[in-house]
């Protein structure tokens, strides 16, 4: 069963966290809040879902986890602008380990400069972000390159986390 | 006296509308409220401020206005996925008429591909977005190239400020 990483801050899009969250603990694996603060609780955009932190980014590294959750809304920008948020992110994206972006989730990947020739889809307001980035974007509910699984909105969650779940195998 | 577009949807971030907006009318300028729907309250991410849109982006062009305001918070991400909202920022930038950008403002113009090789500066999670885009990032409090003035957040308001009256002369 696998280790998994969900970063996250304030302004999350609810579903995009809840639904692959809930998933992944029924399938057995384990999950973890990662962000910028420790004890912290953060809420979510359009429903104020609550979730607690358990580690900071200082407190953790990839050799703890197996696989990484980046879910949408507004998160993303809070995160990219945090510099242990962007090494976490590009560190498991160098290791190859499984990364699941949805939405806005894109945003973290650029910051850490990791979508060149990668094939990729995210939200459609950051489409022309992820082609300056040198990704090629797809517009896809779906798309799986490698490591990396991405989705574009709540839309795309059923495809989204039978991706993630037969990428953790 | 300038006529000055504010484009604006919800979460902006209250104080880059509302410090701006207030300057401009002292100084005598008139401002409209453009954005998604005529007639639509949007509001302000920290504080709840609310504005009344006046016209959306299907009824006003650029030949009805002397300047642009982008106030910043998440309403350039609401706005960047409208097109007829990105064409008008873009038509802006190709009559070389003055643009006020501020924090995520720079969004909408990278998705209008009117960045490059421009002189700019923007909140600090968007720098990898702008450097792709091929913008010439600077990390100071203002920046004037030509038509375009831009300033980080909040807290360069006084600078931005006094940068845009002077450009509206």
């Amino acid at each position: 069963m696998a280790r998994i990483a969900i970063i996250i801050a304030d302004l999350f899009e609810d579903s995009e966290y809840l639904q692959p969250a809930v998933a992944f603990q029924k399938a057995g694996h384990e999950i973890l809040h990662v962000g910028l603060q420790a004890g912290a609780t953060v809420k979510g955009k359009k429903k104020g879902t609550s979730v607690l932190i358990d580690s900071s980014f200082k407190e953790v590294g990839i050799a703890d986890f197996d696989a990484l959750l980046i879910p949408g809304g507004y998160s993303p920008d809070k995160l990219r602008a945090d510099e242990r948020a962007v090494a976490f992110v590009k560190d498991f994206m160098e290791a190859k380990k499984p990364v699941f972006s949805i939405c806005h989730g894109p945003q973290i990947l650029i910051t850490a400069k990791v979508i060149e020739g990668r094939h990729i889809t995210g939200w459609k307001s950051i489409v022309q972000d992820i082609v300056y980035a040198g990704g090629i974007f797809h517009d896809r509910e779906v798309v799986v390159d490698g490591n990396l699984v991405s989705s574009r909105s709540p839309a795309d969650l059923t495809a989204f986390i039978s991706a993630a779940l037969k990428k953790l195998g």
